[in-house]
């Protein structure tokens, strides 16, 4: 049976084997609600603690700060709504770069009498220092800056912007999705560092959708976006998705325990894909900044994106125009024009991003499905004119 | 294999074969972004959108008014503060039996400028008709009445009770996650009667745990409790739980195939426990009320319930004490406490709920456990006094 190849591990991951294997017992006979005092519920309950154990453990965290949600975006706006709750309105300053989840809520509190400050990237999509010290000296309340993006893998140098924050006196975020199992992530020098808080997703990273986490220096005073019954020590409620919530803290097992090995061959088929890429002409985005080692931003002048992505569909390769999660939306990526980028090369962008199961074969077929597709678009193109 | 007998439907209900069958090509190569444009993504959306045009056929709504979140706390939640931030703050009413996702909301509302006033009920844990006639007059904006009560069993008659709402022109909420699979559901129906919102969770009726859904007319007015990447029509954002949402899909379309017939069934089941609980001198609470036909909660004078709830568990049965998605709160039920009942005999409480599994066997096995563990009880009572 033809299989495309996937090339779309930011978006989400396939499930590890070993992570659905695990799941399966609480898909099935343990099917409990871990409030229930029963042995059900309490079988249920010891899952959880394992899992907080195994997602802790991952990202070097205690177990009492991590707070179990559903999903990436939930966790985003728990931090920026349930923090911001529980402040004075006053200054929130976001990467202009950040997921539509980040500024969405970021664009809410705005109308709660936030005052709502976009931080500036330079050309390779780094955080501008300049811009950022000056916006330091307004004293944020409240900052959230990704560690690393999902369209350009660029990774922000998040210890050093939260230890500039530290005299502020604001919260400290970091949406750490795209991170988790493609760099290591140590949230106790983090902390330290000065970041209160961190998101983590499962799906991102080899675990099922449906199961996400807050990272959370617990002196960050936080209101619940959902509550109700109390669960997560009352900062969200609702019953656990026990299944989902195992399948996670294996997911985050694995992925620590393997991220310096797949980082590293996954760098390396970065490199060839790269390489290929230039063969081809195309421009690849934000190549200066420290990046991913799986994603690949790239784009070829007079080549619209999404055409290209349909192409190379229709060729057995999904890969994703802009960005994957906002793909309903036709503007160019809000992240490119951050950067600079002039809209008509935007508007070309097509993301690769290589996971656990990729290889160099793949690399190559996609690279000559690329020549051919390319070539065919340019012919298309050169007639047209 | 000892296997303990499971009376605590009510709290969370095992997976339906058919339901997991259908979940798991989702979780294993059927893994795409629905929001992802390539075969991957695309497969997934079109399995969600099979998902909501189920989900709507079983409780008779359009799959447009369908907005699917991750549970039950998270939908009470999205629509009391998602209304409550496009209205003007105002009187916002609720009943007293609500489950703590409504209650907690609603306080948080009140600290926002919502006047939240609690429905009184009768002894028999029905609305107070009088009580609610005056709420009226000062013209509620926001009203949340829940369908079934997940402690007692009472269903109200929430037709009746929105159709006199109707001239406040306020908005009103149904919290239904007790009735699908219990009760048939007619959302078109209610909604002719001024019902503007239901909520509804899969893992209550044969679903998984992490999917849920609003079912909402589309005249409402709702803000995002989650806002990011504009999934569900902008009302819930966050890559979506393919496996859950489907399996929501195939248990949402069986619990309306199967309802009429188990409901019978369970009723049946229903007299012949509390035709057992009443000859070994049990109270049962509500009998005077509609109820569901699986919940039938009880007290023993003089046992403690969390002790007698222990003791079963140990025994093999395994059934709730006061509301299960509470049960970390030692204070008697506050469903009960507003039907007058004593706190004395309201810490007696235990809750026995039936699902499709349970047969007459199991409910005699239980009956005969029950008395041996009660007469314990009450002899070590006898000795102390």
């Amino acid at each position: 049976m033809f299989r495309p190849i996937y090339l779309d591990h930011n978006a989400t991951t396939p499930l590890d084997p070993a992570v659905l294997a695990a799941m399966l017992p609480w898909l099935e006979s343990q099917y409990g609600n871990a409030s229930s005092r029963h042995e059900f519920g309490r079988a249920a309950r010891r899952a959880i603690d394992e899992a907080r154990q195994q997602v802790a453990a991952a990202v070097n965290a205690h177990p009492t700060e991590i707070v179990f949600t559903s999903g990436g975006s939930e966790t985003n706006n728990l931090f920026l709504k349930g923090a911001a709750a529980a402040l004075k309105p006053g200054l929130l300053a976001v990467s202009a770069i950040e997921h539509p989840c980040v500024l969405k809520p970021a664009a809410q509190l705005a109308r709660q009498g936030w005052q709502v400050r976009q931080l500036a990237v330079d050309c390779a999509g780094s955080i501008n220092l300049a811009d950022y010290a000056e916006t330091l000296l307004d004293r944020p309340r409240l900052l959230s800056v990704m560690l690393a993006n999902n369209e350009t893998g660029v990774v922000q140098d998040v210890a050093a912007l939260a230890d500039a924050a530290k005299a502020t006196g604001g919260w400290f975020h970091s949406d750490a999705v795209q991170a988790l199992g493609k760099l290591a992530i140590d949230f106790r020098s983090l902390n330290a560092a000065g970041v209160h808080a961190l998101t983590l997703s499962a799906h991102k990273a080899g675990g099922p959708k449906g199961a996400a986490a807050l990272v959370v220096d617990k002196r960050v005073e936080l209101l619940p976006l959902i509550a109700g019954g109390g669960h997560e020590r009352g900062l969200r409620s609702g019953t656990e998705n026990v299944p989902a919530i195992v399948g996670f803290g294996v997911a985050a097992e694995l992925a620590a325990q393997r991220v310096a090995e797949l980082a590293a061959r996954l760098r390396a088929l970065q490199a060839k894909l790269e390489a290929g890429l230039a063969r081809l002409g195309a421009r690849i985005f934000a190549t200066e900044a420290s990046r991913l080692p799986n994603t690949s931003y790239f784009a070829f002048p007079d080549i619209d994106g999404e055409t290209l992505v349909g192409k190379l569909d229709r060729a057995g390769f999904a890969v994703a125009s802009g960005a994957a999660c906002s793909s309903a939306n036709p503007e160019p990526s809000h992240v490119l024009r951050a950067m600079g980028v002039a809209p008509e090369m935007a508007r070309g962008a097509v993301r690769v991003s290589l996971g656990a199961s990729n290889t160099e074969v793949e690399i190559e077929q996609f690279i000559s499905a690329l020549q051919v597709t390319v070539g065919r678009l340019q012919g298309l193109t050169a007639m047209a004119v």
